[in-house]
């Protein structure tokens, strides 16, 4: 069994445990030397360049990504050859552009905040106008980690994003939605087989800082019963209703006034799915790969009550995550340490420390303080 | 951290994982192209030639095995030129050669069974006159899942042993050992570190046929209280007392009289703490690393109230373990494949499975029923 990713980062590289698990040959393309998934990378060059995709992707059985970012023509330069890529163009589409992927689920009739595609600031200024003065404007393509998405008072506001739309000529817009007044944010990881076999993690609760993922507690707290239901309908829903394969998450809004409100997608193994490694029968990694093979999935419970996982920001000014491990291997020993060996930098996702247990507030605590050692 | 592993093997294999999370730069030292750890070989070389791992081991930190087979002089040499070696050469002597073993244990206080050596087939007739008849000769080197072990009734019984010693010309002996009466088989893993720190695993039971381990429970059913106490502190004992550094697992007998007697020792990661994958906070591979890295080790303790592994030997005579994947997965959901890409062969150790669980029937049950199916 033989499969290719594309992108070296560190999805990949956490793929590499549960290949070395089931005996598949990993293969990875990476953009360049010393990624994230250097051990596996059997090539480095540019996905974006189909002749390069073609011969990567020539011996293997199944071809999944490490990101969404590879353009459709070469996916469909890869199905044209008969490969299997999963997930397969016609839904990496829905993940790649966010204008694409609101209008395909207003179909599917899964709740999403008001949006409205805007093509100048006197759009932007009427969505405004009709949304309380306030709104979330974000780039359709590209985002990612709180890049490309603005809180917004006015049209001005995204002057800059207008500005780069007409240069690049293409008549693209930009997508304004309603600012959602959240009480948090719960992500809701499915994956699906190309059979059909669908399987759905417990709800999680995702804590965001300036757009970027920091911490996630599994399951979400008080979400037993309706919410954890509602949320893994609309996450098969969305599955079923995009044709994805393998692993997606699904950012969802717990609003003030208690609906359920789809936020954004990935079409892979997501940082909310992190704490899987440690707290679930299957990993977000391992059933990404069975998925992709179209093997049968996993069972996706629990290993204990509680799973905390908390990322690895930037990491120590003179030296490497590894520099702290006598203090944090001593000092917080239930806690797991996943280190990326990305090179350290303000803000950058180096790594990610997790922990399970049956107190929450023991195995959260734990994780906090170990990631914070590790951090800086 | 760069680790450096000395053989392509499975356990080589076993150490990618924890390497991954924990962002330890693992390279390995292959027999040949194709092992089981050929993901992380950076080198295929011959492990006798001491220019060869001067060469391989040169740019790590530390070096270590993927069995005990390395010469002395090889060892040596590495210490020597300033690497660090673990476990060292002073402690290895005793893993590549059972008389120096039995008489280090005899020196050190701890239970063996009556054992001799003995050159020809008069001194193995006086051995057998003075036990009743019947005894179990190892050849001193080289032996293995069975392999250099016999019982014998008689001094011909050896005879062709004695012969190839003859042969040999370097004066050796066998190992002649009582045949002792025991209830069941036990091992005991442990982790020793070159500061000291040393950690051990719950006492498991190690179940066997023709030699070989099939199934291994742990916790050993019945063995709390005195047994595991007993046994932990003859491991610790063997480690300390031999300066054994990394995973050391020691195999035992619980006789029918109720006595722990030491049957042989692996100074590895080692096929009775395979369970410690999925059953234990620290599995034995990630303590490998962390041990002869010198780093804090990790808590022992189990993640459910049992855990059972079951070896995959031999395999489908048409085919690979993958192909009964369809079969496996969707049957046994709990049971985790472990698959060590060997072709298949009659006899030959595979792969494993092993499941975790709070029902010792349900788990037993399970693995068993998975081991089954993968192994024809």
């Amino acid at each position: 069994m033989r499969v290719g990713v594309i992108g070296g980062g560190q999805l990949a590289r956490m793929m590499i445990p549960a290949a070395i698990n089931l005996g598949i040959d990993l293969r990875v393309l990476a953009e360049s030397d010393g990624m994230s998934a250097a051990m596996a990378a059997s090539r480095v060059g540019d996905y974006r360049d189909v002749d390069e995709v073609l011969s990567f992707c020539r011996d293997v059985d199944v071809v999944t990504f490490d990101h969404e970012h590879v353009p459709q023509p070469v996916l469909r330069a890869l199905v044209d050859t008969g490969i299997a890529v999963h997930p397969g163009p016609d839904a990496l589409l829905y993940a790649q552009d966010k204008l694409l992927m609101r209008a395909k689920l207003d179909e599917l009739g899964i709740p999403v905040p008001r949006w409205a595609a805007v093509e100048d600031e006197r759009e932007l200024d009427a969505f405004l106008a009709d949304n309380g003065g306030i709104a979330v404007v974000k780039t359709a393509r590209g985002g990612y980690d709180g890049k490309g998405v603005r809180v917004v008072r006015e049209g001005r506001d995204a002057q800059d994003w207008f500005a780069a739309l007409a240069e690049d000529g293409n008549r693209g817009a930009l997508l304004a939605e309603e600012f959602v007044p959240f009480r948090r944010e719960l992500a809701q990881s499915v994956a699906r087989r190309p059979s059909g076999e669908i399987t759905a993690w417990p709800l999680v609760e995702s804590i965001q800082q300036d757009g970027v993922c920091v911490e996630v507690i599994a399951p979400a707290p008080s979400s037993a019963g309706k919410l954890a239901t509602v949320a893994a309908d609309v996450a098969i829903a969305i599955a079923e209703g995009l044709g994805v394969t393998g692993v997606m998450a699904v950012e969802l809004f717990e609003t003030t006034d208690d609906r359920i409100l789809v936020n954004e997608l990935a079409m892979r193994p997501h940082n909310s799915g992190h704490w899987s490694i440690e707290g679930s029968t299957t990993s977000q990694f391992e059933q990404h790969l069975r998925a992709v093979l179209d093997l049968p999935l996993g069972p996706t419970g629990t290993t204990a009550q509680w799973a905390v996982m908390v990322n690895v920001l930037g990491g120590p000014a003179d030296g490497t995550m590894a520099d702290r491990y006598n203090r944090v291997l001593s000092d917080y020993p239930m806690v797991k340490v996943h280190n990326y060996q990305k090179a350290p930098r303000p803000g950058r996702k180096i790594g990610h420390v997790s922990a399970i247990g049956n107190d929450l507030d023991t195995v959260a605590y734990d994780v906090r303080a170990a990631a914070a050692v590790l951090s800086r």
